[in-house]
């Protein structure tokens, strides 16, 4: 199968975690970091989401630095990388901030069609898998839109089913000096989780960034 | 209040799990980090763990280099420190492993005698609290045996109490090249979770070891 170069960027607390239990969005990292996404961000051809964080955060996931913008476009780029949505059901708001040109959503057949037609005039509907988005069959998909680097931004749910799947070729975790705590509250990686044969990880990297940490780890 | 200077030590995976969705022991670190745990008992006065660490993975946490035992003999102190579990219902199995000369089963009152029977032979009992263990009192009473220095090894409850209390100095984690996964994995730090006023710690010290990667936290 062809896909993407993929890789996860996530910020996570000390213990784990990538937002409280009320699933409201903190801020874990501080300027120096957010330079470094947008960096990543704009190396990238598309960046993916699951619609848990488009509901609870509403990102824009648009390169923020004019430059950073600028630089693509000379180099023959799209201004901006792709935004995709793995969203079954397509609940992604009608007045989602990720919605706009270059946006793709990627659904199931399952979708209710009217909620479809809410969301056309802001995107670009991608139909893969029956009952749930079908992700080896959405990263065959970009690849052949010409997607070849793909940044994931979260969150855990997403996270898990990409890693379960073996899809997942490298981890930038961010690990902020702060503890969020809680059973309840969204670690960097949730779903079922491993019994045993557990993804084993390199650490390719390691560097302080504001008052944290900045690991990338490699994929086996 | 006189209390002890509390640290935890815990071992994690690169997505903050201490264990996996079965709750079963998962070996996360490697030789180098065993020495160094082992380094760090050797120079506590006393180590603590919630029974439910007792229950899943009967720990004995005893100093096992020879060395170091008698290191801390040739300088006056007892030859291994006490080792103590909080567990208000005296839920500790009789045949636990951590039970014997020096262990401390620190209970509540409403710990059923019966209970408390079965293990008086291997154990001192503390009570304090009246439905779950009181740590502030706890901590206090420790003091006044003279534990100046106390090892905590988990797991995520009782690490959450700890920290939300206030009573933790420092964090040690090991984090190691794994993914675990699972919402109900337990993470470094469970309980309810913070919702905003989230404890802030520093980074004293990074250092490779094994596989991984060891933080050492400071909480403010
Ligand atoms: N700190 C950070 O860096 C960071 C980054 C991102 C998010 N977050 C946090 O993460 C939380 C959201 O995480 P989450 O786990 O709830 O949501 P999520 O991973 O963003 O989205 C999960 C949802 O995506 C949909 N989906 C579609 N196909 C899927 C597939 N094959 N596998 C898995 N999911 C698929 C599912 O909903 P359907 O069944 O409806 O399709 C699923 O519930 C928020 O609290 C947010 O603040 C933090
Ligand atoms: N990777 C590592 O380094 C590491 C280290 C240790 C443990 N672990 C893992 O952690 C898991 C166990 O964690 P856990 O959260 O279930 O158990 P835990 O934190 O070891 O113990 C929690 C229990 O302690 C008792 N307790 C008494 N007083 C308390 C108080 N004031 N606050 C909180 N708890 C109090 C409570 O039971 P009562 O109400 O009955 O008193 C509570 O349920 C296991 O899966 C184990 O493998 C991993």
């Amino acid at each position: 199968m062809n896909r993407p170069f993929v890789f996860i960027n996530s910020a996570m607390s000390a213990d784990g975690k990538i937002s409280s239990r009320d699933r409201r969005q903190i801020r874990i990292s501080g300027k120096e970091d957010l330079m470094r996404v947008d960096e990543l961000r704009a190396a990238s051809d598309a960046i993916m989401v699951g619609v848990g964080t488009v509901l609870a955060d509403d990102p824009g996931l648009r390169v923020k630095s004019r430059i950073l913008r600028e630089k693509r476009k000379d180099m023959g780029q799209l201004k901006e990388p792709f935004r995709i949505v793995a969203d079954s059901n397509a609940r992604t708001p009608a007045n989602a901030k990720i919605l706009g040109p270059g946006c793709m959503i990627a659904v199931s057949y399952s979708a209710p069609e009217e909620r479809l037609d809410r969301l056309r005039s802001g995107c670009e509907i991608i139909k893969c898998g029956t009952e749930m988005v079908d992700l080896p069959g959405l990263m065959e998909e970009l690849y052949n839109r010409g997607v070849r680097r793909l940044m994931v931004e979260g969150g855990a749910r997403l996270n898990w089913s990409l890693i379960e799947l073996g899809l997942v070729d490298e981890i930038y975790i961010y690990i902020g000096g702060l503890i969020i705590g809680g059973e309840r509250a969204p670690s960097l990686v949730d779903g079922p989780g491993f019994r045993n044969s557990f993804p084993r990880l390199s650490l390719q990297s390691v560097q302080r960034l504001d008052e944290g940490l900045l690991l990338q780890w490699e994929l086996h």
